[in-house]
């Protein structure tokens, strides 16, 4: 009987799909060859005395070696700790320590940025192109693996188990320390393939075929890419790993190699939609984007380049949870506004994801497109909770549901906009200002490079929203406070969210994941 | 947290699709409402006595009442047993009683044609739009149910597990009793997915989005409807059941409703494509079909009027196996030669389906395009054998893999092309013949309405191919048989597959699932 497990997925996908291309900086390789040499390393390290349950760090940008360390360490029922390199090092070694780590795989790239780390673990291994380095030749490299592992696929790989543990990685807060999430197997692989069937089955922007050709740009240490370690093979799409090609370079891998769907955070759209501009060239590619929210003005620019985009709602500890979709009736041109607004704003849950937006009691709010409360969120591969933390892990994974913490719209369609982070949004008069709305307003304005609206105490309204801009051109807080007026003038947002003050910064602080990072900001600008 | 069974399915489309119609004869329905009378009819069984495990036939045309129960009976944990009604009588009361069902729901359409099985059975239930009958005063009516059922979800249904037992349902061999199925709520719920996504994913004929209209020609008794009792709701298409509808009104339904998708056998197609001609009307529908071999002759009908279709292999005995697909670099016009050849006869296992083609000692044969062999399967949806019969089981689900009986022939790009029923092949010198490609070809003459190829026993071949002809304009053996030579020196077929012999009859034995019989045929011919 064939179960639902990561490696089997590679598996079943190669009578069909072997020949199929895995691009990978010069490395041109099939799912053919990244199988073999998967079960190669698997079986190395099974005799280097890797077992079911051992954990194994990885650290590595989106290359072929990090691709086939997914499914290799399926086969040996190791659990693959995917490591996000952009988190500060103290934090990284914090993650390391505390999801127990016994094995380190880390790319040379990386070499220069790991102080002590390397002395700390005895079993590392170096992902590189050499098979042997003499300036570390008591090290392993990843090579020397595939060259001494034979083509045997391992014991232990057809008793893996779909409630197995599987991966872990760590969301990335503001506040505190990284907090650990575990998923098995089976949630890990039904996750990524629903995202793949709703873009499939809706009509939408970043609508996915299996002859597309795919560039993953979210790394492959969050969520698997979102995923897309996964679904390529299974569908039997060319995948394009950009290893770590600045912008520049993925709009030449995209134009080289006919990439034609790629997931993204926006500020990787940002500078993509840059680059294109600057050389004068269209970006004809479908986008998967979300993580933070997306701009209306960088969604109309994205659009006027050729960009066809769907949100996605989701996180480190939900996984895939909605993806907006155009529905039965709306014009389906990407260039009618009313389209775009709700691609851009608006998603669905994808089917077996049931949301709720409840209030402060837990009782459902009005799905009338105006009232605002928390998004609580249930799927068939919500984690238990929090590693190792069962204080964290009661507080948000609350009877078979998880409270996301963010502040979402229910619409009378089912579909919901998530409008912000609740600890972010602002509570004014006992009623909810969320601040990604206001954000999205004045991002609009041409003078606007970026923004974030804070809450700042307040005697009356308990808090009141403060606009921090960093301005492209020169622009006062009377024209902003003009331009605000405005949305409320034309419906878009009631009067009482307009900001109190406007503050003008040169640079906003960025988290390790591309977000503004409003703690830090907050702290800097001292608002009490 | 959220579980794989199937009234989850059309509980977590509600949010966003509750508002999608469901359109069964004079009945205008949604899914929001399909699911509340389901709910009611769950509510009032479980206080009727119905249990977890209890086994409940149901005999009906695809209706809305069918598609609730196929819910309602989810949510109490009782097992549907879906009736085969062109069973022979003696054959129907034999799965009823080997499959211990305690309950029968019947549409009154039967009434005539059930003899005596009605003062067997205690509990049973009408199926008709009256709620109460005068000539049938002591039993129950299906709309006496929902009227006295509360809109209140059964304890139950938060208690059943995925691999609790589902469904139930019988194969129609063409000898002996036919053989009981019982699938597991996961099983059932995974394979009409898989289907789903996989047209939704690949570019095939018989492509399928959320913006289709779906109307299931298929009886839902037939592995429920191929499974399209359940992915309609989930991915929120609009749904069509045609009720007892023939041919001409179904053309009638299919413009008249703007139906998009459906699924039929071909002799189903032949009779659609008749009454389109007849009226004059394009067909442009995209179809699933499958179930017996698809004539090339009906293939080419099928594109001209403007269908595009896609094939299925499967079964009962294993649920979706592989369906047709327009490979990356074929020329995706249906009308081109090739694409409709390839559509027509070669398959690709959906996800997670691992075939391969074996010789009599269990070894694969080449991959090459040519050497036949015995197709086998493993599925994550494999039952674990026939229902109460042990011999069986183990004659054909063998280590983890079902043996067909089927012949295939496996092509170097992974695709699949059965050729026949391995007990309806003839043995000639060692060598397989399949008729299925040989019926294939002599029904593309314009004089061959349909045709059987049998074998013949043979002195010196063991056995050799005789061709059953029913024509539709006189022909004679020789004319055929220069037709066969034709495709000889085209290379299609080799020469020894030609027939010996051409026999003529007025009109071919059928089976209860529209196939030709070929055992009756046999039997009649005395082909000694």
């Amino acid at each position: 009987m064939r179960k639902l497990v990561i490696h089997e997925l590679l598996y079943s996908s190669l009578a069909q799909h072997g020949q199929v291309e895995v691009l990978s900086g010069p490395h041109r390789l099939t799912y053919q060859s990244v199988w073999e040499r998967a079960v190669r390393v698997a079986d190395r390290l099974t005799r280097l005395g890797i077992r079911p349950g051992t954990v194994v760090g990885v650290m590595d940008v989106n290359s072929h070696r990090y691709l086939e360390l997914q499914y290799a360490l399926s086969m040996v029922g190791a659990v693959i700790h995917t490591l996000n390199f952009r988190l500060a090092a103290d934090d990284l070694l914090y993650t390391i320590t505390h999801a127990q780590d016994e094995w380190l795989f880390v790319w040379e790239g990386f070499a220069g940025s790991l102080g002590k780390l390397r002395d700390h673990f005895p079993n590392w291994v170096w992902l590189t192109d050499a098979d042997h380095d003499h300036d570390r030749d008591r090290d392993r490299t990843y090579e020397a693996l595939v060259a001494e592992g034979r083509l045997v696929v391992p014991d232990h790989a057809n008793r893996v188990a779909e409630n197995d543990p599987y991966s872990i990685f760590y969301t990335t807060g503001t506040t505190g320390r990284p907090k650990g999430l575990r998923y098995t197997q089976r949630d890990m692989l039904l996750a990524p393939l629903q995202i793949a069937h709703h873009l499939a089955l809706h009509p939408t922007g970043a609508k996915l075929s299996s002859a597309d050709t795919i560039m993953p740009l979210i790394p492959f240490f969050h969520i698997h890419a979102w995923g897309a370690a996964f679904f390529p093979p299974y569908m039997g799409a060319r995948l394009v790993l950009p290893e770590r090609a600045p912008a520049k370079e993925q709009l030449e891998l995209i134009a080289r190699e006919g990439v034609t769907w790629s997931n993204m955070v926006p500020t990787q759209l940002h500078m993509l939609l840059d680059e294109a501009e600057a050389a004068g060239q269209a970006l004809p590619l479908k986008v998967l984007t979300g993580g933070s929210q997306l701009p209306s003005g960088l969604a109309q620019r994205a659009v006027k380049n050729g960009v066809e985009f769907s949100l996605i709602y989701g996180g480190s500890d939900q996984l895939a949870t909605s993806i907006s979709v155009i529905a039965r009736g709306m014009d389906p041109s990407p260039s009618s506004p009313d389209t775009l607004q709700v691609l851009s704003t608006r998603t669905r849950p994808i089917p077996f994801v049931d949301v709720e937006v409840r209030d402060e009691n837990g009782q459902s709010v009005p799905q009338d497109g105006q009232a605002i409360g928390e998004l609580w969120v249930r799927s068939p591969w919500l984690p238990d909770g929090y590693l190792h933390d069962e204080e964290s892990s009661r507080a948000v994974y609350v009877g078979g549901w998880f409270r996301t913490g963010d502040l979402a719209i229910r619409f009378p369609d089912g579909s919901l906009y998530v409008v912000d982070r609740q600890k972010d949004a602002v509570k004014s008069g006992g009623e909810w200002i969320p601040t990604g709305v206001l954000e999205a307003v004045l991002s609009e304005h041409p003078a606007v490079a970026a923004v974030s609206v804070l809450a700042q105490p307040d005697d009356k309204w308990g808090e009141r929203p403060v606009a921090v801009i960093q301005a492209r051109t020169p622009v006062s807080a009377v024209d902003l406070r003009e331009f605000v007026e405005g949305a409320v003038a034309s419906g878009r947002i009631p009067s009482f969210w307009a900001p109190d003050r406007f503050l003008f910064v040169d640079s906003l602080p960025i988290t390790s994941t591309g977000k503004i990072h409003k703690a830090a900001l907050r702290e800097k600008l001292d608002l009490r």
